[in-house]
């Protein structure tokens, strides 16, 4: 078989070390992973209530048109149900959006570093990546992405909170870049962490749709709302874009227990609000260490931060894994001398970053 | 934006009725679903019992790699863990094995009518889908197939058994079949109902994948498993294969309670042997009712079958449905004057097919 090209330059998934195999590898009674941005405060008590009644329904398949939960959030967001997709994570959203609207004839534009997807699935399709450096601040280039734009470019990726910075495109400059893209190009603008932003110039981007038919905003419940494990993201657009990219979702694509927790845990606004505010305190606690320590910290408004230790990353990286602590080293995110450490709960951070203290 | 010229063809998804609004409708109060060949036994206990423990954790993200699934799996199948790929459901695995190696310079060959997923994805990658018609006994026609192979023929799918006729490609068949097919070519071989056969002469095709490094074979745990609401699938082939596609798939494609039900569900082989079981005594009750009505229905070794009701197939779909029972018209299957009913429990075949009689 002749693999395709393209598919030859990229890397097949690398598993990480299990924390049962670090345990034992270095001794340890605890390990503790702030590594993957998942939330330390679990999920909302009715998202697992929710689950029982599911588990007694497992062979049959799922509502392939997430009838249910398309209802709840479209309620939820204010939006139309047509204009909603649901994905296998955000992930898979990426992915549809790259086989719905690039081929080797065209061209895509990210931010770099920016969450690797967009570029991974834009080369699955054969696209020319056209990747725009951030600016120093950790924020994207947005005047730089737009000169990059021509007669070939397809979709345009604004990460906002860019992964891993966790800086944001504010709304000034948003609209600004939205006026002058032009409207056959698609603006996807991943909101994977918009749950945990507090800065007042971060746009609300909902009511924009109306406005921008080139617009998509995708969304998450594996961070805030604590459902990483079941895989529900979705896309927010015009309802003529959602029509045209629907073929290229799986039919049964979303699982029953992962739109019954996703219901119910829309429901518990009561849980984001708590898991927030505690995930600013930690923050803060991060950066007032960076400050104390003279390190660079970007200015997340997410749940995790990027520290340049002005280390080789990865050594920080193994020495924090000895120690039971499993970062991610900046190496394989463009920051070879940082890391990025998900925000755990107040204890948490408290260990960490006295361990951090001792080894710098 | 400028979508892909192959997605216009293709139509989104449409949402079929919940039993709850079928109630509704015609004022039942019962609603039996014999549509998507779902085990009406339900799944193993200890399914359900392994996920109580993985609720505790719906914040994490499930193990990219399915590590413990992988290793259990491999067991059961003695075959390598580099040997397996898994998927969110089968259907998934068709969709990596179309993104690696279908383009619009190829081409790929399917049996008609079949499961129409290959077909679906392999429009979306723009290649040129062959199609060969099913012989009268509703088997794949592999000589036909074979002489459909050209340089430009990447993939040739068979599913065996066949969905919607239920029929298999018998050993003699198959072996002749894999001589001769070109080694640059691969084939995939859809076994999605592996587990209901019971045919003397349905290959063991496992042990083939030593022999041909162009097989590929696919499995899910969505039928006799009962797992269809959690979307596992998986593929078996060559390592060197595995490795190839696996960039095409999402990193983290299943999710981390059917990882965990998978596990347990391959521990309870009693329950696959007792369904199977059952599945067998209530292919009886159609083939049975077929002969005393002289009605045509394909010797099926799944757990559906196919009857040619000799009537326009949506005016009976639409007479059992306001009887309370949903099945699939086989209009929309390539049958348009047959039936497919999944095969239900004792009572349920019992009840729809004394309805079936009074309508024919």
């Amino acid at each position: 078989m002749r693999i395709k090209e393209h598919l030859k330059q990229l890397k097949p998934y690398q598993p990480g070390k299990p924390i049962e195999a670090v345990k034992l590898e270095y001794g340890l009674d605890k390990v503790v992973k702030l590594a993957s941005n998942e939330n330390p405060y679990g999920c909302s008590e009715a998202a697992k209530e929710a689950l029982h009644h599911e588990i007694q329904q497992l062979a049959l398949y799922p509502d392939g048109y997430s009838a249910a939960l398309r209802t709840r959030l479209s309620e939820h967001l204010n939006v139309s149900e047509t204009s909603l997709i649901f994905g296998n994570g955000s992930d898979e959203i990426i992915q549809i959006i790259c086989r719905a609207f690039l081929n080797e004839k065209t061209n895509t534009i990210t931010a770099a570093p920016t969450f690797p997807q967009y570029k991974h699935n834009a080369v699955i399709e054969g696209a020319e990546v056209r990747e725009i450096a951030l600016r120093p601040d950790g924020s994207h280039d947005v005047d730089a992405m737009l000169e990059a734009i021509d007669e070939q470019t397809q979709v345009v990726w604004i990460c906002s909170p860019n992964n891993p910075t966790g800086t944001y495109t504010s709304e000034g400059e948003l609209l600004a870049f939205l006026e002058r893209v032009p409207s056959r190009v698609l603006v996807v603008l991943d909101e994977a962490y918009y749950e945990y932003v507090t800065a007042e110039d971060y746009p609300e981007t909902v009511p924009l749709l109306s406005n921008y038919s080139n617009l998509m905003i995708l969304r998450t419940f594996s961070k805030a709302y604590g459902l990483a494990a079941l895989r529900v993201g979705y896309g927010i657009a015009d309802e003529n874009l959602i029509r045209q990219i629907e073929p290229a979702r799986e039919p049964f694509n979303t699982s029953r227990l992962g739109q019954a927790a996703a219901i119910a845990a829309l429901d518990d606004q009561a849980f984001i609000t708590s898991c927030v505010e505690q995930n600013k305190a930690g923050l803060q606690q991060y950066f007032d260490f960076a400050q104390t320590h003279g390190l660079k910290c970007y200015p997340s408004e997410t749940n995790f931060v990027l520290i340049d230790c002005n280390r080789p990353s990865d050594e920080l990286f193994q020495a924090l894994l000895e120690k039971g602590y499993i970062v991610r080293s900046g190496n394989a995110l463009g920051f070879p001398t940082s890391l990025r450490i998900t925000i755990g709960t107040k204890e948490q951070n408290e260990e960490i970053l006295a361990i951090l203290a001792e080894i710098l």
